[in-house]
């Protein structure tokens, strides 16, 4: 069975591996502070052009979700999110956990919108409702698609003129970077957002999450909240290398580029076959609709998931792309696809 | 600068580096569900002899601990702890942010004593205070001593008959379990405890601790609430590779050993010099009282911490082996103990 | 300006300052443990049929709602209500800050239905989503409405299926046992919920909510949740003798009764003019749809609130009588109803 | 039976009673926006001497405290006390429901001490640890002693330096105003505090506290914040109405000094029989060390709590008296008192 269902479900990349073994029993202090953490806070920061940002390092993204949004409301306070966002559908509550409300709004594309944000801000009557104060967002959102440079500049500008803070989920940051027709850089994210993450986890890493604050409110004290809520890893060295590995060369942009390009492939044979899409995504995300005869087809050699119902002979399915897609299984899976005829 | 300051300044043993090399690119489902999750469980639950366990990898011991705490208690529930417990002294509130009180207790030599468990339920007046229902212990402690079993079967015994929780950190198991009288045992602590933890972090692995649950009230719904902590890991298959690296071969026993016998060596030393000790230690951390001239001497070729000033001209310094430390380091570290003599 | 904009816009019924006035030298211990709480719960009980219930006094709703919900719920799951729930529109996030999500489902009619229930429990898929538990409703609802005996009777037969709790939250509850149609008693009303208040603050009382419990699991130790989140009140007797008052005589049902009958001739006064309503409501609270030009008219000399844009010339109001609505204000309202028409 | 047990056994003041009857039907908005709150708060502004300072009405004690500390914190800080602090002993816990340590300090006499303070301040080590950032003291004390003029100086004094909110609990605080020796105001604490709160529930209202906050900071969006917690009370009349009547023609200074007086009759009575006292104690709540046999003999007649073993033949008592106590009692106690002797 090859896996197209996420884009975890392999160890990380060789490069590394390489450097946990070459550095193995180097030693180092705890909590982050060691010489690893340090470089590779250095390369996050140079990537980003922000020199004053702080940089953080998480083992997983519902971990950084939390500990961001705790670390930058206040009780009555609440975040902002389109359904799809993750922190409303797939941490178990854990923002309401640390107290907070997350609001949430439809969006077909998975993105939030200006001025569903400034509605919230003016629509705020009373102390008998929770206080919106942050904007949470995800790029690439959870159904592949990407805000543009344009768009981002937007929720930025409503988020200011608010005085929300503007928070981006980076899960997949590094197939939203080398997305198709992609125009937004690193260092727009970092002098757009207070604060986001640069995925790890899903992009290469052993495990880890990189968080970014550029925004001096929220730097303050983040390391104590971190503590709080489990999040400074004593053996931090594992996650400064992860991030040494991924920035060194830019195989953080090579390994996001390499994974578009599959699902693009894949994107094409659907295309091919005439099958619509649910959203059109330009990441390594594709939501493609096909006849249910052809999925169950695939599903004997493929794994996927995200089965959607349609109508009674077609669902949609989410294929996920990965840095570690061998070619080869790309070139079998559309293939397959477009061999195969709906019965 | 050779450091005895902790146990987690390398990497990790060199076995589970391998084992990462040799899976790297197996693919496997997310979410601690894979299968090298699934054969870690399988040899922790046979060296407990806990058939019926359920096992569950975390990535840090604070996230451990307040995850296993937040789902065992109701609300006005508090937990039990000396007053050198980690969740008392080193986790920022982390478990009052789950909304409980850590209540403490003095303790000389950082054990829990059944007749304070037992005070504690006595005394319990009314709804205006917070109801024990837990008792949390260390093993070895933050002091470096152990449980014995007669102690932790008084420990269980109370805590039964007071319908508390027994759960036991074991940040630093595998040197409890090597220490030097030891008669204390994975399965006696499975049998004896509610829920405990066996410590990776800082017993030879790159990062990971497995919680053992084996009263069946705490395993209800127990991942629900490692998701909502952000404790369940993504790609859990870096936490199962560990603990099978640990388990395999009896690793974990054998790296403890080797830890213990290196702090031996050293508390030989100061003893043949006449050092006192703030506590009488049988494994990994020794507490040797020193001159503050000697302790400065040292430390002009090794860190080690915990200053503790005893009186004008000694403190107490926290010295730690780990299983990787290096043989030859820690002869040196003897020979200039022995060497120095007090200005 | 004659109010017709709440239910508790003015102090209390007279019976309960008599029995204030008559009682209050007399000495009595604290934490609703006074004769005057064990009066009243006794009385309670016995209008609910309910020997075996505990019942505690609270000063608010919004306490009320927070300090039974966090009293039910573990950690990591969640209250299904309405988008119209109170919990959901009006508690500035208090369930949320005891850490539970509120699952809000949208409702015509604000009530709650038994298929949205089910759906909720089959559609649990994970521990990557909140769990839900519990299912809130209020009676009357947000919007006036009110369950009928069938309809609460198919919830509770719903939520015992799945294992959910049922708590109605009852702040309006003497104005549903009187609306135009009712079934439902307060004996039905404690066979069918496992928790459920009745409300003082806007029937009658000076302050006051009384939690009726019948479902012995939320029995257990609900003092300490009550003085842990502030809500054991010190001065118990008042809340005590606003009870005593309100169930002796059957007063809570003849008060209810008074305000409905007023609602009922606003609303004949409003169908005569023709105006339509946003739902058809048979208690005190009402929700006329009217000429903008009317609205601003009556407002010159009646206060109301709710305005909801319907179209360019109309609006809906909400207008809602109380125990305390003098007849004779209603009389003059109605007229100027009748005889004001659209510019 | 004769109670000396608390200071809240009685109704309230009969003053209350009158403006609540004289004004029970006219009509007032909700959620302490009414005509009564505001004309309360006026009048302790001007009792204060604080015209910028913001007042709010709540319930309870616990309730107050839990909502002023859960709004001045961020989520990894602590609030500093005594032992003997009400939110330590007496509240279930109710602060770390919020999330936040209370980290406690032994203190003989009840009082907080400034180096304390500091020391906690200073001692401050890194994230691993809560970060202190409120100071709670209460007055009068849990032991009934109270803070001096120039105590609170130094005291808030510290806390500037340190940067640390003060702030007081002042559940007790006509009697302390009332004390013996007492040179403390109400102005002086409204300029030195950061926020407190003027006890009503045991100073003569039926119920509620009125939380004055000088500290701009802490002002702000402390309605959302009580909201969340349940706090506004939406018939806010009933609280407002307490204060006019206990600030009006100086009441609330008046019945504090009734109490003090008859406690001092009593502290007589004590020592006149030689009595020690657990506490030195100039206000209305004494606490002599009396022989068992005149204990039990007195428990015939009057009720009284506190009862701590001090020796083999003696217990130290708690004695309350309030502004309701009548003199009548007082004498017949005291002379019960000089004329019991051991057996």
């Amino acid at each position: 069975m090859i896996m197209f269902t996420n884009d975890y479900s392999e160890g990380c990349h060789p490069r590394i591996l390489e450097i946990l073994m070459a550095t193995n029993l180097e030693q180092a202090v705890g909590y982050e502070n060691d010489q690893f953490c340090n470089q590779a806070r250095e390369l996050i920061r140079l990537a980003c052009q922000a020199p004053d940002a702080d940089v953080h390092f998480f083992t997983g993204g519902t971990l950084t979700n939390l500990t961001v949004i705790a670390a930058a409301l206040r009780p009555h306070q609440a975040v902002l999110s389109t359904v799809q966002g993750h922190i409303a559908t797939n941490e178990t509550g854990a923002i309401e956990a640390t107290g907070h409300r997350v609001v949430t709004f439809p969006s077909d594309d998975g993105k939030m919108k200006p001025e569903i944000v400034r509605n919230a801000f003016e629509r705020q009557r009373s102390e008998h409702v929770t206080q919106p104060k942050m904007v949470y967002i995800s790029q690439s959102t959870e159904l592949g698609t990407i805000y543009t440079k344009a768009e981002l500049e937007a929720l930025a500008q409503v988020c200011q003129e608010c005085g929300f803070f503007l928070y981006m989920d980076g899960a997949r940051l590094a197939y939203a970077l080398a997305a198709v027709g992609n125009d937004l850089t690193l260092p727009d994210i970092a002098r757009l957002c207070d604060a986001f993450y640069i995925g790890g986890n899903k992009c290469g890493a052993l495990t880890g999450e990189a968080v970014v604050i550029t925004n001096p409110i929220l730097q303050q004290d983040f390391r104590h909240i971190m503590k709080q809520n489990g999040a400074l890893t004593a053996k931090g060295r594992l996650l400064g290398i992860q991030f040494i590995g991924l920035f060194e060369d830019d195989l953080y942009f090579k390994i996001g580029k390499k994974a578009v390009d599959q699902a693009m492939m894949i994107k094409q044979a659907c295309l091919q076959k005439g099958y619509g899409f649910r959203v059109d995504s330009p990441t390594n995300m594709q939501f493609p609709i096909m006849p249910t005869a052809v999925i169950a087809k695939l599903r004997e050699k493929y794994s996927f998931g995200g089965l959607t119902r349609i109508d009674e002979n077609h669902s949609a399915v989410r294929i996920v792309t990965s840095w570690a897609t061998k070619e080869e299984d790309t070139q079998a899976f559309c293939a397959d696809i477009l061999a195969l005829t709906e019965v």
